[in-house]
């Protein structure tokens, strides 16, 4: 796989600047050798009856997960988009317990990147979930310039 | 298909009383020969930069849209899970525009339940979205009785 | 949806000449409006145990026919490779009956081309399976030259 | 995970008794904590022209190892069923090199079992496929009873 570009912090920085929406949400774990460590710091607004994390809350954690380890590798470049992802949801997550999504990347082409993720509490060998992401790569050019540096 | 044990107007009391943190996301537009409709209203916390929907929200759309046509067929009881969805995010859509979905229930069985989705703005031929999804759904029993409703 | 740049008896010349292999195997129904529509000829090595049409044989249903579909609207250019295959095995195929593959090509982009599927028995409702497919378009140019006509 | 109830010489004569007609393509390589790993002794029959091996050879691959890693943790039941497959094709097979699929399963629940399969030629850390299947386990009574042993 692809040297590291952004570590821990870098993307750290990324979430803020660019997802301020969100970032509160999410904490880079570690840089893994095959990808990353995201967690999902759980509140209530992900919750569903019986304070469970709902679905559209474990989608999002794989889907910011598998950007931030593209951009890992890649370094800040924008624009990558989802373009698939598939997604067993195999056993109800305990609740009120965060969540750490476990990203592979198994390809990071040209064109598209693929990489899956397991998803469970700290600690379980147990995952509540797994995904698979396809991510598009956008060409180099006008599309794929790096974003600003934070500062800037 | 079943026979309808849910209207529009159904459906939305149990939005209201059971989903009362995203009832005001979502409108139960008709019921279908093969499904039904929802509509997600697009608000600010569904955009990501550039104004466009963002992909848990898109999912969520499906999810939410599987579940009550599933209802619509079965009545109202409870605990149907989310076991997979497959979803292909295919153009970027419009800024502010609100999302159709137009759920097929392909399999109502003892089970499970398998659905497909197509998402996009009123009126258009290029979906922003499709989505399959299966639903396990519990056995008649104590975990398949209908729903209380508030109070009773 | 783009015109029709290959009919059934283009699209059959096609099967014939670059997949002599597996061309007694398909047959090309007709075009639709949305994609078209494909039929597995059943043979006895489509068949497990209990006579019932093997996953594999259907999985290999669709990927042909949304190969075809994407051909019927682009022409003969060779190189489009399946990138993702999402498929829902729904009900058991009755013994012995071919099987129909009603392809919709939902978007026919520069890169990638998705397409979703029913299958099932002829005149059926009650659909064998569902699947949805992407795949890779080669840019134009070298990768991209148009597949050699027939007799060069 | 649970514990082995049938290991690499009674998968073969599962695979030798049920399965004659594939049979010869599969060697089941060995158990591994978390599943198993699946060679596909590559043939004329699975390759594609550039000699390269086809996509539903490589679904029949997957296919085949999740289920025989369901039977070695569950035993000799039969009529595990494929419900969904998800499948990434990320790179080009090398021409007739062997595949090997290594299986985790990930949940062997009452109903359903999760595995997810990466595919590769031995020794490589490029891995040309992934796939995640989802099995429906039958209920035990009638139709989950021990396949009759051979001779029987």
């Amino acid at each position: 796989m692809a040297g590291i570009k952004m570590d821990v912090e870098a993307l750290t920085a990324f979430l803020v600047r660019d997802f301020p929406q969100v970032c509160d949400q999410f904490v880079v774990e570690r840089i893994t050798e095959e990808g990353l460590i995201l967690r999902l710091v759980v509140q209530d607004g992900h919750l569903r009856p019986g304070r469970t994390v709902s679905g559209p809350a474990i989608f999002a954690l794989a889907d910011v997960a598998v950007y931030l380890a593209i951009l890992s590798r890649l370094g800040p470049v924008a624009l990558a988009v989802t373009t698939n992802c598939s997604i067993d949801f195999m056993r109800k997550p305990a609740a009120g317990a965060d969540l750490l999504c476990d990203v592979r990347l198994l390809k990071l082409g040209r064109v598209l990147a693929v990489a899956d993720c397991l998803i469970g509490p700290a600690g379980s060998t147990a995952p509540v979930a797994r995904a698979a992401l396809t991510y598009s790569i956008p060409p180099n050019g006008p599309r794929g310039v790096p974003v600003t540096a934070p500062g800037t």
